[in-house]
């Protein structure tokens, strides 16, 4: 058991799509869970009611950003497949919903033949040449949790490179190794890429989309994070996530609203 | 009113989220209503029952292919904002539910300032020098509303061209231009990229997310489709929509089936 499995532990209601969760102070951003966490606990709950292992598309909305504590998560099966099952789940705290979901999962295969990839894994220094991630102007919790490094050529502190782009080494400090749910955290826990456009601040995400597409091999994962256009306010951020043997293992894309300048 | 308007109708049964709708059997391929069109059924809907005029983002799963015919639009409000509002909303055919949606809606703003843009439009020769649109293995109804003029390099017939790109120009073929809704239906309305790895066949899509960047100028949308990863048969499939004046209205990723070789 990884820290990671204890703090998105779920606990089904008896005879219920109910569960109750804690979702803990430490994986949180100014007093806030981060988003690719509370993923990771949908994607728990929507898997279970199912009785499947693997989410293969985790489509998340975010209504309102919960706070560290207890937590209802209900999901409910949508469709069960003979390959692919689909069920719907939501986090809710006070009577209110925070996040909604839909989720399709499956078993992923163990190194599934590649027949295509033109996404390969992009040249980076290794985690000991790369900067350890901080931010000088808020608290981030997670950090005490998870280890970034990030690539210096794309670090927005101290100062902003100019362009939304942010490639970082990622682990989990506790030394276990990534699974399934890691990649979910993994593509949603770096800094905003928009504050390398010097906009620095709370970038609520409205809408986030994350697609696994494979079991992640042991040791690091790789991230590169990439917002094409921000207009509005409004701005979209690309993931995509390697692991340690440089397979892609899976790709995010959210719109989120940027903190103005 | 366009032929689209028309065609994705819904009339809303009194004091319910529920709404009756046709799927027309001409916005088809080989009699399934395609996915883009479903899309836009749905995010009107779903705008309908928060009283939004635009939806921002659109994640639907897809359970069961609907076959044209008479259908049920479920819609419900999960949040009101300020800014965005969210609600759930699903398509029903035979007491089954077909594809189950959630959005994120609220008023795009026209020719909002561009703060950063990196997805410029890609170079494609003028509509006259590109291809029409065919398919010659099966029945594409929906060309007879659509046109869709293909950059001949990334053209899949008569030759798969080795690489899982497209590029088209699009248009509805009643002659109105586009608008919201437009944009969700060309952003899944070519043909499958994986048809230039020679995958070509039915290529079910599991998962479909859209994102609205803009309202889109009159004239002609311009549509780039790539797939980055293919394994174990799941292929990803990104696209990108531009409008006549080069301005990115649309981004969306799918995660789907490619058929057996």
């Amino acid at each position: 058991m990884s820290d990671f499995d204890d703090v998105t532990a779920i606990r089904r209601r008896d005879g219920s799509g109910s569960y109750d969760a804690d979702l803990h102070p430490g994986w949180a951003i100014v007093g806030k869970p981060n988003g690719g966490y509370l993923l990771a606990i949908l994607a728990r709950a929507a898997c279970d009611v199912v009785d499947t292992p693997d989410p293969l598309a985790v489509s998340a909305h975010y209504l309102r950003a919960p706070s560290a504590g207890p937590v209802e998560v209900r999901a409910e099966a949508l469709r069960h497949g003979r390959r692919v099952s689909t069920s719907r789940a939501s986090i809710w705290q006070g009577g209110k919903p925070c996040i909604e979901a839909l989720v399709t999962s499956g078993a992923l295969v163990h190194d599934a033949p590649i027949e295509w990839n033109s996404a390969p894994a992009p040249t980076v220094p290794p985690p000991e040449e790369c900067v350890a991630s901080y931010n000088p102007h808020f608290d981030v919790e997670l950090f005490d949790h998870i280890e970034l490094r990030v690539d210096p050529v794309t670090a927005p502190f101290p100062v902003a490179t100019g362009e939304p782009v942010i490639r970082f080494w990622f682990r989990l400090r506790d030394g276990s190794d990534p699974d399934v749910r890691t990649v979910l955290l993994a593509a949603d826990c770096g800094p905003p890429t928009v504050f390398n456009l010097e906009r620095i601040g709370w970038a609520p995400t409205v809408e986030l989309t994350t697609l696994v597409r494979g079991l992640p091999a042991p040791g690091w994962l790789l991230v590169e994070a990439r917002a094409h256009h921000l207009a509005g306010g409004w701005f979209d951020e690309e993931a995509a996530v390697w692991d340690s043997t440089g397979r892609l293992v899976a790709q995010a894309c959210q719109l989120a609203l940027a903190a103005e300048t």
